[in-house]
């Protein structure tokens, strides 16, 4: 049977990868990376560089077309759906192709598999397709949320309070009532103006890689000058990835 | 300046640790652990363990009695904050005693200081009394809900959906409405009856370590069964920590 390897590989620090991902890497025959976007670039050279520093030669590092996705869909559950099915097909045919039986491969995963991130969905899927015996495990890798909190030396939650993770989409539709303390992940266009500007913010970009920026304060003050840093350091590097966290006043 | 590295060391599996943990323990000359609870023994355990095997000799391991806490307090967030100053002082203590200035000493924090832990909120506290000099930094891990994620091979969030993580003691008010996905963390006794069975439940308990115990299911269905093997797991190993998603049918 084919072995896949689904590893969480940090945030952009090759340092971030844990030992029993080191250790699954020693093991691995193909590396399978299927990143999009203006980040594709910079994300898939720190994957090459991880795979040369821990994967023993000879290996093969496997690049793929994602489908195309529509950006803008009218239903953008049905939109994401379909784009995984056609994603299912193209891993089932690159697992098949370059993995012989008994052979073992690995997904290397932003961060980690868990959190807004569609590998572990589309090999459940190949897998319920039928077609191809194979078994795969899961190892966790350190997530953008956990390299902001550590960038600013925080904990996410107030004490014995709740952490709502979100995206920038449903964040548009303001906070969710009671949730002392959101992560935002996923916004591309950060805009703040709907929200109480006595929020204290906790903002990271490049988070975990040489080009980390940190920026915190109230939201009143701070909000206007993250939104420049974004779009300088968005023009600068052709694309950016960030992550903020929301804080009301402390109840304690 | 005497400097502190809160190291973030995963939840019961040593391979857990980062790189950046492990070159980050080459360079430390004491570690401070303050367990408490039942759990204490084992816990205390695989810290040394990680010690033994990274920490370059001579080092010192400093095992500190935590200040006694109200365990059953008529108002919680001020035994917290009481709690909260006695452990400042104490740590300031220990890192004044335990460092020579411009020496480096290490907190190893169960799976991630970000989520549950109060290391950083009292070291936080120690700079503010402005008695001690001394610089931080903070090292992620891997948290006990991204153990539970891989364990089960699923995303935590649907697609595009939040996560909510709370604890057991905010979830006996309910799951709070509209979150799709809720990880229950410090839950000492799970109970059920007020939810919906048709969720679908991901328990685990001992993440990471040899003993892990992983279960799911509608809940409705499996809920007792979660009961029960965590009452016999706790009594064979005399604590338990475990940590479990809620999930109510998939909108997609
Ligand atoms: C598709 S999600 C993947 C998340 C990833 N699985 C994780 O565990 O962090 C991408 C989002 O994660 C966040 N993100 C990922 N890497 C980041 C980084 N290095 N710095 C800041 N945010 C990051 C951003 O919010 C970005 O929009
Ligand atoms: C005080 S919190 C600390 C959480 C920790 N900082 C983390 O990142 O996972 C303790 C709670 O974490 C969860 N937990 C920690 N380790 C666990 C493990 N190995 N297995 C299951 N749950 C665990 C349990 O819900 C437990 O009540």
């Amino acid at each position: 049977m084919r072995r896949i390897r689904v590893i969480g590989i940090g945030t952009g620090n090759p340092e971030h990868l844990t030992l029993q991902a080191v250790r699954a890497l020693e093991t691995v025959e193909a590396v399978f990376v299927l990143d999009k976007g203006a980040e594709k670039a910079d994300l898939v050279r720190l994957r090459r560089e991880i795979c040369e520093r821990f994967v023993p030669k000879p290996y093969r590092f496997v690049e793929a077309q994602d489908p195309e996705r529509d950006r803008a869909p009218s239903d953008y559950a049905a939109a994401v759906e379909a784009w995984h099915t056609a994603r299912a097909a193209l891993y089932e045919a690159l697992i098949e192709r370059e993995l012989e039986e008994g052979a073992c491969g690995a997904f290397l995963v932003w961060g980690d598999p868990s959190l807004y991130d569609s590998t572990l969905r589309i090999l459940e899927r190949v897998a319920a397709r039928g077609r191809l015996a194979f078994a795969y495990d899961v190892i966790p890798g350190i997530t953008s949320v956990q390299a902001l909190a550590a960038g600013h030396r925080i904990a996410l939650n107030r004490i014995g309070g709740p952490v709502h993770i979100t995206t920038g989409r449903a964040l548009a539709r303001g906070l969710p009532p009671g949730t002392g303390s959101t992560v935002v992940m996923l916004d591309g266009d950060p805009r703040f103006d709907h929200l109480d500007p006595d929020l204290t913010i906790y903002w990271g970009a490049y988070l975990g890689s040489p080009e980390e920026i940190l920026l915190a304060g109230r939201l009143g003050e701070v909000g206007s000058e993250i939104r420049r840093l974004r779009a300088e350091a968005r023009a600068r590097h052709g694309w950016i990835m960030d992550t903020y966290l929301l804080r009301g006043p402390d109840a304690a």
